[in-house]
């Protein structure tokens, strides 16, 4: 998007400073800019104030249409933006993704950062609350997502070999790189946790020459995975399984899982590492690839109650709750957070070039709530609210592993 | 060491049956080997009794020469097998190795386990016990060490390059690796916490460039390091602390750790947590280099005791205490687990075979301890009792990392 100027201040326009304001209204919103931080942005008011947060020139221009959606926002900032946005009760122009990351990077004042980042209270994620939660996002269409994800439908982080790689280039790198860290052989029997649209069990399979079992509670995704493995001639040898990874029955000689953690609530990571335990080959070996944390903190308020609902990005720390129980060991750990990044920018800029497409398939409450989404996911990635873990693991006594991770990275 | 091959049975000789066997202390000690979980040993009392344990081979026959020595291992194995070693009331012929690696291997009964494994108390790590614990290990004296560390003297595992690369090349490769981890350039301002001999606070100034203020409270090797910084002509960019990392003080580019994270104690992590906080510029990165855990446990009570008193090897979850409270960015970690092993190889190798200068310096007490503490070193990481972690973290918001791992395999 082009970043648009901030226009003169006129005798309306205040930096921080309620001097000069006329509204009540526009005094609360310059006590808020400053409590959030200084965010560098120019509002523009529906009685005509203008109040310019921060130091600098503005990265957008935030216009808000009336004055129970700024006593909203004000009141409950994280959920109340997002809902204002998508139904364009606020409109933005000029950079939305600076705008979400100078507001993610904002040195928030101490009190006001617990009241800003209320979070939504999580519930506990039942096989059923995880089936109407994955319902909700990954079975909104394979159209749709075929719109501005990659021809593999990869829809986590990818791995650019480069920063000036394809988004293509980079997920086809992103799955060679986890079945390396795996060290994944001809032969060996995989089972894969959350297996998305299949490209990565099919890779395993057609690439690497593994047998795989992939779960995926969603209906779509697996439906769409089924006819691709037919196609492909990889019946055989994948096989995806609609049903929930706590099912996870037999023994394999991988664990896979891109993308599924995000979706296990930590109130479940022990079951997890059981049922780790319990499908792993006394040689085996795993990888789990999630989005993280630095610090435990709530998903955003807005993103946890319209787009991942029951969704929760761990820490470290709270990861190795799966792991320490069941005496797995840790081998490996990459933080690939610029790396998503750089995925949702792709996403992002081939989102943007569709969303007529997206208007007609939805509506535009939808194609703007998805556009705020996007553009948060990579300032959420910028800005180090959130990160992205590769964390590879074996059985403790597995000696034959790779010597080095030098194999990782020849071509 | 030569392998033995066992004697053959006599009708004294039982393989964890206790019929047949004369005396009430070789039914108990049939008793205790099954309880181990079954260790293939060979063992020949004062009395003429054989007990052989486990399956298959015997690994090593152990020669008990006295009661008291066999109640007393019975009643606290994991403090007294090594006391009673170290005065020569027990003898081992065989593959000691070996045997520490089926004592550590065995699937001990669980009752059974938390009786062996009862650990030490440990007492906080104070800055006054500290300094102790650090003086009974470090200061035993430059020339004992040389005997059998590599030229650089550098008592941490070494990183090799290929399995056959010798412990000279490992250990300067090892060096070059946590140079790489954290990015280190011509310029960089860098505190090292616990700088051993102050190798690789020389190489991170001779051949990185960098300027280095390095911290140790083991007055020997303060001294040493001094000393080679002068001869080496590095005093202007290599300065020698004789302090505790706990008085750090000054800003850096990066913090770097390499084996001093086990003297620490859990208590101090988050302690450590803000010394690294207060001392890392915005742009900061570091590296924790550290023997762990994958379940936390006490350190083995006769290493506790003889050996390295006040250490624990933490698991990562407990190491991410340093670094959550402060918000870093945790990069990359490594395990390390094999390339320690054969890193205490090469020691035992070298130590075996200079093992009567050990025995002029000191005596044979001590000879015999630190053959048993470098035996079961080797064992210890082949077994994954103790793993081999390397973490590279971040300030969070840095963004200027090297883009993938790639240049840490480059020649």
């Amino acid at each position: 998007m082009a970043s648009e100027k901030a226009v003169p201040m006129n005798e309306a326009v205040t930096r921080g400073d309620a001097a000069g304001i006329r509204s009540a209204t526009g005094r609360l919103l310059s006590w808020f800019l400053r409590a959030m931080g200084g965010v560098a942005v120019r509002c523009e008011l529906w009685n005509g104030d203008v109040v310019e947060g921060g130091q600098g020139e503005p990265v957008a221009t935030v216009k808000v249409k009336d004055a129970t959606t700024l006593l909203r926002v004000v009141y409950d900032s994280e959920l109340e933006f997002g809902e204002a946005y998508s139904d364009g009760r606020i409109e933005v122009t000029g950079d939305l993704v600076g705008l979400m990351e100078a507001i993610y990077r904002a040195p928030a004042h101490p009190l006001a950062a617990r009241f800003l980042r209320r979070g939504l209270k999580r519930s506990a994620n039942t096989h059923a609350r995880s089936r109407d939660n994955v319902h909700r996002h990954y079975d909104l269409g394979n159209e749709f997502y075929r719109l501005w994800l990659d021809r593999e439908m990869l829809y986590t982080c990818a791995y650019f070999p480069t920063p000036g790689a394809s988004l293509e280039e980079a997920q086809i790198a992103k799955m060679e790189h986890v079945c390396r860290k795996v060290d994944l052989r001809p032969g060996d029997r995989v089972v894969e946790a959350g297996c998305g649209w299949g490209s990565l069990a099919l890779y395993m399979a057609r690439v690497k020459g593994a047998t795989v079992r992939a779960f995926n509670i969603s209906k779509e995704q697996i439906a769409y995975a089924r006819e691709r493995a037919r196609r492909e001639g990889l019946e055989g040898r994948v096989e995806f399984v609609e049903d929930d990874y706590r099912n996870v029955r037999g023994r394999y000689d991988v664990f896979m899982s891109v993308g599924m953690l995000e979706h296990v609530g930590p109130e479940n990571y022990r079951e997890l590492g059981r049922v780790i335990d319990s499908s792993l080959e006394a040689h085996g070996r795993g990888l789990i690839h999630t989005i993280g944390r630095n610090r435990p903190e709530a998903l955003n308020a807005w993103i946890a109650k319209r787009i991942f609902p029951g969704a929760y990005p761990p820490t470290l720390r709270e990861m190795m709750e799966i792991f320490e129980p069941v005496n797995l060991s840790v081998l490996d750990v990459e933080n690939l957070r610029l790396h998503y990044a750089s995925t949702a920018r792709h996403w992002l800029d081939r989102y943007l070039a569709h969303v007529g497409e997206v208007r007609r398939m939805f509506d535009e409450r939808f194609a703007r709530a998805w556009e705020l989404y996007l553009s948060g996911t990579v300032a959420a990635f910028t800005s180090a609210t959130l990160e992205l873990f590769q964390v590879a693991f074996a059985r403790a006594m597995h000696n034959e592993m790779p010597w080095t991770r030098a194999h990782l990275y020849e071509s």
